[in-house]
């Protein structure tokens, strides 16, 4: 494959508090902002806490989720008196972070997240970037104290409905298990490795370094499972023991995936997939118990800085 | 020591959801309902719902913490339009399986609830009463899956706060880690074991067996440790990586105890005493990081059942 030249990644948005109960990105920031961390060598820095109302009182969101927000459509709906805040704010982040899919857009936004899934650290994205994939590749060499691994969404700018994809290239951490409203130690120092890194990936290949080609490996959306329910929605089984923190391991036709609360085994019937945001607390109301993914190798090119 | 006589336990309260988002309880309480199991053998069980409204809405709770509502003071307080409901509900709980301390109470309330340190399986209660630890006790020599600890909280009868004070016998089963609003299979299992062993051992003690005296080892609060907080009461820590998830083991003066977010070790300068309660979600407003306490042996006589 040839060599790509790519403009520089001059300034960088990191984001914590999309989700106010999920406390390592909260913390990680505001200590940036403590710092006042604005520019790491030819990298602005912008710190953001984004769903404060949602953070002062501890819960996901206040009204609707704001990671849900970011849809082309949800991004130029008219804001009137009965406007959920989460909509507000996310007009007010795209107004201050991009506008999604603009030239004034930041050039890199990375969005910090935990789960209650025993999911190790995950970048989450939408495109194929090769930005992304390149510094994906260096978390993977570089941290040794959790599993890295990717999970790609399939679905087209426009649709895109997460914070990172108002950056010109962006990528959600989402690190577990954390309990909500939890803030572990462990956890915020890989996380904040995580960065670092991302910051010093960007200072080596602002200055001029050229990153080698390589492939990598991510995950891939096929699709939800919810919990079994009886007629009045109510959820009559757990996610079983032996799929329990077992994420990225793969789930054969015939393995045990919940128990009932009268005692019984139910099994998984279908094909190979690996599973991901098992038990997530969060996706109980979204009606998902697990999401079964595909495992895709990417391939991608050797890039350095595009010269002026 | 001589042999105790006391009178059999006929009636059996199980409770479960006193906190909304501490699931297991909610989920057992529901399947003995559904089973409709209102009788085994010589006791009668009632499972109850304590705290539906926070439940609903996925919270400990909806206006103030049901389990600080049990005093003698609080349950005896007049009901005027300002009362929160939580302190309505803990006196309509104080009426159906109380009133506490008189003979119309239950004979043993179990109050079941989930905590997100690493505590295995607590029983937490207030007396030093014969029944409780020879439960204790036989749930310690009977599961074999996660260890099996007691909590005595030292404070009288008239100001003991929390749900299991209403029956003439009670503890609460304290079962950790669990994030709030998530439910483990695992600990749904430990539990409903726990709930079943009670209940069998209740057979064995009213159809007239005696039970051996024997010791406990229980652990008795000494202090709580609040995080370290910035003038604004923001916390500018998390728990040590090295306390975290390490309930119970021995804390030494010098020993780590908290990480602040610039990258600090602070350590703890004290007595030797047993961490509990390390990173409790709930405790980060009531601005406790984790308790410290002694661990004390408790020697009890044997019993059996008083005949009439």
């Amino acid at each position: 494959m040839e060599r790509a030249a790519i403009p520089p990644i001059s300034s960088v948005a990191v984001c914590g508090g999309t989700h106010g109960n999920e406390l390592t990105g909260v913390y990680i920031v505001r200590e940036m902002q403590k710092q006042k961390l604005e520019k790491v060598g030819s990298v602005s820095i912008t710190p953001v806490l984004t769903n404060p109302k949602a953070l002062d009182v501890g819960r996901r969101y206040t009204e609707m989720d704001l990671n849900r927000c970011f849809t082309d459509a949800l991004l130029s709906s008219p804001i009137t008196e009965s406007t959920p805040y989460e909509l507000r704010r996310a007009q007010e982040l795209n107004a201050q972070l991009g506008p999604k899919g603009s030239a004034e857009a930041v050039d890199l936004l990375i969005d910090l997240h935990n789960t209650t899934a025993n999911m190790g650290l995950c970048l989450i994205f939408y495109s194929i970037d090769w930005i992304t994939l390149h510094i994906y590749k260096y978390l993977q060499n570089k941290m040794s104290s959790i599993p890295v691994r990717a999970i790609q969404v399939a679905v087209p700018a426009s649709d895109a409905y997460s914070l990172e994809s108002v950056g010109k290239h962006g990528f959600a951490i989402e690190v577990g298990p954390q309990p909500n409203g939890v803030l572990r130690a462990d956890i915020f120092n890989m996380v904040k490795e995580a960065v670092e890194l991302t910051l010093a990936w960007l200072q080596e290949f602002n200055s001029g370094h050229t990153f080698e080609g390589s492939t990598v490996e991510a995950y891939t959306l096929v699709k939800s499972v919810d919990y079994p329910r009886d007629p009045a929605g109510k959820i009559t089984a757990a996610i079983h023991q032996d799929l329990q923190d077992n994420d990225f391991k793969l789930l054969r036709s015939g393995d045990p995936i919940f128990l009932t609360f009268s005692g019984e085994t139910l099994k998984y019937e279908g094909e190979d997939l690996y599973p991901f945001f098992v038990n997530e607390c969060a996706y109980y109301e979204k009606k998902i118990a697990f999401h079964l993914a595909q495992k895709k190798t990417y391939t991608f090119p050797s890039i350095s800085v595009k010269k002026d």
